[in-house]
């Protein structure tokens, strides 16, 4: 078993210059990372889930904007900018749901525009300054948004997750399983249900990982076994994390995501959606608005697989995420406070706006 | 593909007097049968899923009691009914959630005990044909099931199922997939969803090998893309099938039906539950009363792949069916007509009472 340290999703180099990611394809049989030195590395890493989880995507497209500036040959602003709306572009392109990778675009594109008339070099010294301020900001979002999960959960619970959004999703200690890791330090002994979450399994093979190298209790369980251990009396609270939030607090997350919150909300039990501010995007107004990205059939009937599972010939259908209606979701919890509806007065509140460049 | 004819779950090849079992365990990558001469390799068969679904569970039971009554060398009746016993108590052993089972046990011994007066060969005849019978009656059931499931659908209808209760797993066209055949012998271009049905994978490997062999429409979806599916519109009914009804008509099936069912009633689809009445156990109150298997672990973290898929030292939770509440079931399809609440009246009204042997 890795050393919980040792699991950090995404980081720079400082002294290569290279971005290290955890791949997180080989987990939990291998702990082995990779060093990337270009936009195009990035862009297969984050199509391939070698880095996946919202937030962790997000530091990862800031950090792959920092390489395009590094190894830019540009002497002035306006050709580095070219350099960089090309790498943007390219990064855009990877996976279309999660809203952190386009904030994260964007704000390097800001700072690069903030700083243009300063001289080259010092440009790309302020974009890496940036880039490592996403990761930082992240870090203290994790820590903030597990504080006041923590305000919501008693000692001795059962908490039910999906998919993982923890620390190999994230700069810090995740999202959803933030409160998780804060109420560990103070001995809750929380009992946490981790779902499979097919057809890539991050329940199975991140969330039990990262949970057991920290000493967590967690069971692993398959997605349709949620409702059971729901009835069974074992779940007094569920907590996702999530790619994108709506306006009106509609929540696209990891695929299943959805039929959790309906369960929860038949047993009765609240249904917490730990989300950065950076995944609320204001300008989308609801769920029906978010792309909802669709991968290859393969994943369902042979990745992982000995033998093919599934006949040729049968259609198959792939969705990478859902939407969740912000009817099913008990609370919103933000780093910057607990939202409850109406979501988009609770948004407005924490000062969020459509204005604010996503 | 293989020719949907040949997917027989279960025969006796009445010239060597072995039980011809289709291994549902090398499925949809080998078409494969067994030809097991004793009580012990059909235990064994029906431990390990190379035969499974409550219908031809109780099919191969009752040939089992045969074999048993075949190889014994007793000369009286009361040897006979010493061997028969023993065999029905290690059979009963395999697996506890399917009423059938027991069903097919029982009504082999009263067969032995109804003809007590008659010569050991005779008996060994009397029970071979009461074996023959239940086989035959199994038949005749799917197709009675599925015209009185068909007469609740419409052409072109999208159709979840959850599992495997079809062909492969019964003596006929299956419990489930009756209607979904007999509406396809009439060209009501049904469009099937399969839940793939983690661990094991009936649906993925089963449910889509043998729609897809006759010539229907079916979508391979993950456990958890149910919600999603249905919230799209594109289901219009819920069909599956059960391995134990209660009284009060709470439904044992594989695991991950009560949670469909929940969802179903979300979206406001008709969640249709296909039970032979053999399956419905009038001595069971409800839900609370039946045995839930718990399978191996191994189940979810190594069996069929390549790798571990999850972290050594965990917890696992691997149970094998759960219950579905009554209030959830907007009808119980049975081949005598279909039920609807309260179920213990309807019940009643087919003439199933608790003391009919079961």
């Amino acid at each position: 078993m890795a050393e919980f340290e040792q699991l950090e999703a995404v980081r720079l180099d400082a002294e290569t210059g290279e971005l290290v990611l955890l791949d997180q394809t080989l987990l939990p049989g291998e702990v082995a990372f990779l060093r990337l030195r270009t936009v195009e590395s990035l862009w297969r890493a984050i199509r391939t889930l070698q880095v996946r989880g919202a937030p962790a995507i997000g530091i990862a497209a800031g950090y792959g904007m920092y390489l395009a500036a590094r190894h830019s040959t540009a002497a002035t602003y306006a050709d580095l900018r070219r350099d960089l709306v090309t790498a943007r572009g390219h990064l855009a392109a990877s996976r279309p749901t999660a809203v952190n990778l386009f904030w994260a675009l964007e704000r390097m594109v800001a700072c690069l525009d903030r700083n243009s008339p300063l001289p080259v070099p010092d440009i790309k010294q302020a974009l890496l300054a940036e880039a490592d301020a996403i990761r930082e900001e992240d870090v203290r979002m994790c820590r903030a948004l597990g504080e006041y999960g923590l305000s919501l959960l008693r000692p001795g619970m059962g908490i039910l997750t999906h998919c993982n959004a923890g620390r190999l999703a994230a700069g810090g200690c995740g999202t959803a399983l933030a409160p998780v890791y804060a109420g560990h330090e103070r001995n809750y002994n929380f009992r946490v249900f981790a779902d499979e979450t097919r057809p890539l399994l991050q329940g199975a093979r991140l969330t039990t990982f990262e949970l057991h190298a920290a000493g967590v209790d967690v069971t692993l369980i398959c997605d349709n076994m949620a409702s059971m251990v729901m009835k069974k009396g074992w779940v007094q609270a569920v907590l996702v994390g999530c790619d994108r939030v709506a306006k009106n607090g509609d929540v696209a997350n990891k695929i299943g995501t959805s039929g959790v919150a309906i369960l929860a909300n038949r047993h009765r039990i609240p249904f917490y959606v730990c989300a950065p501010s950076s995944t609320i995007d204001m300008a989308c107004p609801n769920g029906d608005a978010i792309a909802i990205e669709e991968r290859d059939p393969d994943e369902i009937t042979t990745m992982w697989y000995q033998n093919r599972m599934a006949p040729a010939g049968i259609g198959i259908f792939n969705p990478a995420f859902d939407v969740t209606d912000s009817e099913l979701v008990t609370a919103i919890i933000t780093e910057r406070g607990i939202a409850r509806a109406p979501y988009g007065e609770a948004f407005k509140a924490f000062g969020l706006h459509a204005s604010r460049g996503l």
